[in-house]
Order: C-alpha cells, then sequence, then structure tokens
C-alpha cells in the first residue's frame, strides 16, 4: 500500500501488528482516530506509553493487579487450600464471573511453546512449584485450554508438582450444557462418557 | 466486566473505541501488547502522540499528506483540468491501485451525514467550489459511495457546482467485471441496463 504520509504508514505499521488485525483494518483505526479531537489522540498514546512502566503484577498469584498483593489474594473469605492454574488474567475473570470458585489462582502467563520459544522458565512454574513446596495448598486445579500446548503445560506441571502430597485436578471436560448431543465432536462426547459422574451431582450444576 | 488493575481497564477503553472492537478484543490487543518488550510500546504509544500534532494536510486536495503539497498535487505528469471528488485517503489510494486515473483528486475528508452530525461546511466543499471558480478545471469525477449520505452529498455538490460550465460525471455503476448477473442485485443490474454503453468501451478495460 502507498500511504501518500509516513506518520499514517507508521501508525498503520503499529496497529497492524496487533492480532487480527491487517493493513486494511489499521489504516481504518488510524482514520477514526484522526476524526478525535487532540485530547483524544493523546490520552489514547499515553495510556500504551504508562503501559509498560507503571502495570504491576500481584507477587502472590502473578496476575495483573493495581496493588502489591492483588484483590482476590489480598481477600479475607478465599479458601487458601486451593489454587486453580490458569493461561492469563481472560481466564480469571471468565472463572470470577462464574461465581463458583472461592480459591486463589496462579497466573502462569502463557503456555509453553515450543513454537512460539516460551519454555517452561519463561512462565511462573518456579513460583507455582515453590508455593506447593510450602505446604499450605491442598488441591491443584489445572484450568488450561485443551490444545497441543496447554495438554503439554499440564502434563509438565502434573510431572513437577506430583512428588507432593497434594490433589491434582482439572476442570471437568464434557458436553456444554444446552448443547445438543448429535452435534458434538466425537473425543468431547467419547470422553464424557467415559468420566460420566453420579446423576447427584448433575443437580447442583444448575 | 471487572479487570484486576485500572490501567488495563484504561486501555481496554481505549481500544474499544476504534470502530468494531469491543472488550474482549481490546482485551486481546492489550495482552498482545503487555507481551512486546518495553521498547515497542513506547514506540505504539508515541506514534499516536505525534498523530494529530506532525500530521499535515495537502493544501490543495486536502489530502494527508508529510509536505506541504502533496505527491500527487505536485506531480507533473497529472491532468490538472480533471478533478476526482472522494470522501478520503483510502478511496484515493484504491484508485491510485488501478493506474487508470491520471486526473487530480479533492478529498472531501467525509461525506454529508446529519446523523453523525456532518454537514457541508465540515467538509472541503467551498474550497473544491474556489478551485472550480477559478476555471483551471473541466471535468469534476464524483466518486462517493452510493449510500444514501453519499448521494446527498452527490447532490449538494451538484447544485453547488452546475453554474459553472464543467462536465460533472460520476463513477459507471454495473456489474463487477467476473460477476455472474444472476447474483446481481436488482437495482445494479437495472441500471447497468438503462446505462448501457457501446460495446468497443468494453473493449478497452481489459
Amino acid at each position: 500500500m502507498n500511504f501518500s504520509s509516513s506518520l499514517i504508514e507508521q501508525a498503520v505499521e503499529q496497529f497492524s501488528r496487533l492480532p487480527g488485525v491487517g493493513k486494511k483494518t489499521a489504516l481504518r483505526f488510524v482514520l477514526h482516530l484522526l476524526k478525535q479531537n487532540k485530547a483524544d489522540v493523546t490520552q489514547f498514546g499515553s495510556t500504551f506509553l504508562r503501559l509498560h512502566d507503571e502495570l504491576k503484577y500481584c507477587k502472590n498469584c502473578h496476575n495483573i493487579s493495581d496493588t502489591e498483593v492483588c484483590g482476590i489474594c489480598s481477600a479475607g473469605n478465599r479458601d487458601r487450600t486451593t489454587l486453580c492454574v490458569v493461561e492469563d488474567i481472560r481466564d480469571v475473570m471468565a472463572i470470577e464471573n462464574t461465581s463458583q470458585y472461592k480459591g486463589l489462582y496462579h497466573v502462569l502467563g502463557g503456555i509453553i511453546s515450543p513454537m512460539d520459544g516460551i519454555g517452561p522458565t519463561d512462565l511462573t512454574i518456579e513460583s507455582l512449584v515453590k508455593k506447593i513446596s510450602e505446604g499450605e495448598v491442598n488441591e491443584v486445579i489445572m484450568a488450561l485450554s485443551t490444545t497441543m500446548e496447554g495438554d503439554t503445560t499440564n502434563f509438565y506441571i502434573y510431572k513437577r508438582l506430583k512428588q507432593y502430597s497434594i490433589r491434582i485436578t482439572t476442570i471437568a471436560r464434557g458436553i456444554a450444557i444446552g448443547d445438543e448431543l448429535e452435534y458434538a465432536d466425537e473425543i468431547t462426547l467419547g470422553r464424557s462418557i467415559v468420566n460420566r459422574m453420579p446423576y447427584e451431582n448433575s443437580l447442583t450444576i444448575k
């Protein structure tokens, strides 16, 4: 594309690095910003300048936080013996939205993905192992995606933690509530039969 | 959504103002930026800080430009008697990509849209009328979208310009090359029959 201005070209270049944004969408974003008043665009830019400098991570669960220890970790009413291992803040938000979980979290900051150059040392796994070794935690719930990378990460963490006398569980996989069996994929349906559960348990879900 | 950090919330808020970006996509963008190194994020922010301050518009055609007069207006080999009226820089880029147009452009900076509070005085229509009144231009080609707003803008400009002895044309509307008749919408197909053209003209298109 031939932009008549190098500044526009740079702005388009910046936007098109975002996931799922191509050059055309990026140009649409830039033209949208140009129609805003100067204060709005300045605020847009300065928010991102502050992002790296001012952002803090909870020193306990490694979730993004404004304070040294995040709201969940410092709350008095959470079960401190249960730890849910998730990939990033989005998963914490999703689980918190269900209001079904009262334990604490451990945010890995990603999953093991050799293709993207992410190994176990790039994640907060050491901190997780240290936390478990201190003995306060009884159960670790693995809540990662069921992708190749998620399974690898699950298995790696399982191997690191199995020496400690804790329960290691994963969130239940099965047919989503409201889904029809005929449209479910075979692997999910197959697993849901193998891992069938007492009928009484299903009554508490709703 | 409950973000554990007000800075993340602000960044999500900024992104979700962009057209077509919701809160979930915005959060995905922010998390992507957080995984970049600091220099990249700083550059991301500072590009947008510069956007309003440093961006210039060509004083002739009002297109975005790094120089006072843009590359197209200052080129020696363009036909200065033909003016193509377009909405914004994207249309200039699209027409330039065809390599079929050798005249100059006039960029309106938008189209008349009472719903969005955009009236004729918010666009560069006065500058267009002044340019025409100077007598150098023989033909004005209207190349706006065929929406309600585009048609209104076309008609408004037509009324302002018809007192001058110039040709006012619009780009051809019809069945796109390669399209099948049975899938064309009725209005386009109907117009393409009413506005049929000599067969010889179609030979020069390819």
